[in-house]
């Protein structure tokens, strides 16, 4: 606190929100205008669009495009400031943060932190394969792709040219399902042009998956639709089947299947992401922190968890409710009535979940969508997958940006973004490590 | 060429290409159905166009809208091959070249490698001074600026706190103007809604030029022209003024005049970029190689060198002509047609540079042209100057989605890029170095 000349709002209470994630966007924007002050501390200085990522990766999409500014969100909301730092610990007995940047007092804390990949404890898996959770994690995957292609034409040994053309995802839910399929046209309709060197049918993209179908908690339907997707796109879809190994070329499969790559996607978990300072003893499995049925961090009254971090096992949901931004924004919302609550000393209200419905896409046409009982794929579930990511991202000049790249490659079968702007080199592994 | 597959039309002379700039992509693409063979070389997979690059430091553009795909340049040229390589070495004796992916031979070779930030000697300048040369250098000046300008709220000592805040540009040329004028606006228009805790009069913008004017090879009223425009946006120009040092904090001036700064951007001078091989006295000053009027380095029949590497004393050009986009392509456009006399053994046509004129832009509104003795400033000079880029880029979708960016950022005041995508960090110096 010594260094900064950060002024809170007299009196009102401090709210500090760590994470400018969908949940921690949502609170903020919920409290404009109430008698608190706003702390928001983010270790990027904009917000991420998380499901557009892999386009990112496979170059449709400038990666400009799915993020936002959050000082520039939050633009003329007098009760907000920013603080573009990371934060280490968490102090319950002296309720402050210690951040990068100094130390913080909180009335309220809420920590919206959201999730990163999660290796299961193996350090091979987090060493060699690639993440994409983050912005500068899909440019890494992007760069990657295109290294080893380009690597692909001079190199003349065979296993290792193979090696350069397989493709693995690992985790069948929607980032890897939508993950294959982006390969699988980049494949169809823009490597073949692009490399007239090479024999296109020598790339091979394999989707792996440990249940026995892909894009789990959706529909039986929407599964055996997406799967048929896949496989019509030229995608070898491998159910009840987990990643047992990898050394950086050799894969091996728990059916004893090695594939040789130097291409592999890590989709296949998550966990949650937590500064320091919270017991041991208040986290379930996957790194989520158990919180009552207002978000409260089990065993606090003045410490909140969000979003991906949080698991609720009220409303139904024994293990927590899915890692969507659905559910973040909704906890957001009611917490910022919560706070306010707490404030005149009035009683809270339990989280509901509305589940408006789940959709993924995984081609050009074909994409597919529940809404309660319904089930719709296709061209127009693909359409409607296009309207709902298209009004949900932050910001009309993205909006435009992501319409005219859509529409672009639509009628044109391009991707624009296929520059490698950034070698990646996973030797240094400075890109992987310092982007965090 | 060992382990490469590259099969290069049969009988074919072979023209080996370095470089995917200006000069050499005009060169290939004359070339286009002509009885040769094709090997262009360049150390990134696109080409940049390197006059928006101001626009991508200051968060006006996305860097991938000012760069194409090279593979995507030539897609469909049947006698076009392109290698994503580093050249180290030519051996003109053997007529081949040593590069990161193995040797390749030439039949004639063209060195179109363009030009790199010239520190004159200064090892302190290399280091400390920000270069904007390429695309990731633009995007770390991007991080640098936003990271200092975050660094500023939470800095307590004064003369730390000023030096985060201090904007120096070294050298008035196009890109110094065009810098200076650009981090004006950002002060002006966007800086002051999303920092509203900062003082914004305490962030200064000097342009610290050399010579007695900015815009050197410009008209004298051009040369006012754009100071005016600079002072009335608050730039402080300093005339007749050098960098003498800079430690990475404090910089001293040539009149004495210290100024505290973390932010200065090196754009007081360019030089040649050359592969190893040539012999030291074929070059001239500011590392440009010496070439005839048929762009024939000299000494050699077959190795030419075309655009900003190369110096050419005839056509009234003493010190060889300048290094701007049309030179190259007019150079490139008259080599592809040398290359073909020189294979039909006719003679060849000297070179004659066709000047068009020279514009800068200073800020909304504000450009200056001259062409020919015609000079014009202003609002219809900015336009000007903004159609001609338009059409300069490459690519359909890069000129719709750069023409979506300025139309948004005209009415709204607005900057779309203020993200900081890859942290900068001058300790660690590999984002500085890896990605040249």
């Amino acid at each position: 606190m010594d260094k900064d000349t950060l002024k809170p709002s007299v009196n009102f209470p401090k709210v500090v929100i760590i994470g400018g994630g969908f949940g921690g966007i949502q609170l903020t924007k919920s409290l404009k205008h109430k008698e608190v002050s706003i702390l928001m501390l983010d270790r990027h200085n904009y917000h991420t669009f998380q499901p557009l990522l892999y386009q990112v990766a496979t170059g449709g999409l400038e990666a400009d495009s799915i993020a936002f500014p959050l000082r520039k969100i939050f633009k003329g909301q007098k009760n907000f400031l920013f603080r573009n730092a990371d934060v280490e610990t968490i102090v319950p007995e002296r309720k402050v943060i210690v951040t990068s940047v100094g130390e913080y007092a909180y009335d309220y804390l809420v920590i919206a932190t959201g999730s990163d990949s999660n290796y299961f404890g193996s350090k091979d898996l987090e060493h060699f394969t690639m993440p994409m959770k983050t912005i500068p994690e899909s440019l890494n995957l992007r760069s990657m792709i295109l290294q080893n292609l380009e690597e692909s034409l001079v190199e003349k040994d065979p296993t290792n040219k193979a090696a350069l053309l397989n493709f693995v995802i690992a985790g069948g839910g929607p980032t890897g399902v939508e993950m294959a399929g982006s390969i699988a046209e980049l494949k169809k309709h823009v490597l073949k042009k692009d490399y007239p060197e090479l024999d296109i049918n020598t790339l091979n993209i394999y989707l792996v998956e440990g249940s026995p179908e892909v894009l789990g908690p959706m529909s039986k339907k929407s599964q055996l639709g997406a799967k048929e997707f896949l496989e019509e796109m030229g995608v070898t879809v491998l159910l009840n089947t987990r990643v047992t190994s990898y050394d950086g070329e050799k894969l091996v499969l728990s059916t004893n299947q090695e594939i040789y790559t130097k291409n592999v996607l890590w989709s296949a978990g998550v966990r949650g992401v937590m500064p320091d300072g919270i017991p041991m003893d208040k986290f379930v499995r996957g790194g989520r922190v158990k919180v009552d049925e207002y978000n409260r961090v089990d065993g606090y009254t003045d410490i909140f968890a969000i979003g991906d971090v949080a698991a609720m096992s009220t409303d139904g949901y024994q293990n927590g409710h899915p890692g969507v931004a659905p559910v973040a924004m909704q906890q957001g919302r009611l917490l910022s009535k919560n706070l306010i609550r707490l404030l005149n000393k009035e009683p809270l209200v339990p989280f509901k979940y509305k589940d408006k419905g789940s959709m993924a896409t995984i081609g050009r046409n074909k994409a597919v969508v529940d809404i309660g009982k319904i089930h719709f794929q296709g061209i127009f579930a693909w359409f409607v997958w296009m309207f709902v990511h298209l009004m949900s991202l932050v910001g009309y000049r993205n909006r435009i940006i992501v319409l005219v790249n859509w529409v672009w490659s639509y009628f044109s079968y391009d991707r624009g973004s296929r520059l490698i702007i950034r070698p990646f080199n996973r030797e240094s592994m400075t890109e992987k490590t310092d982007n965090k």
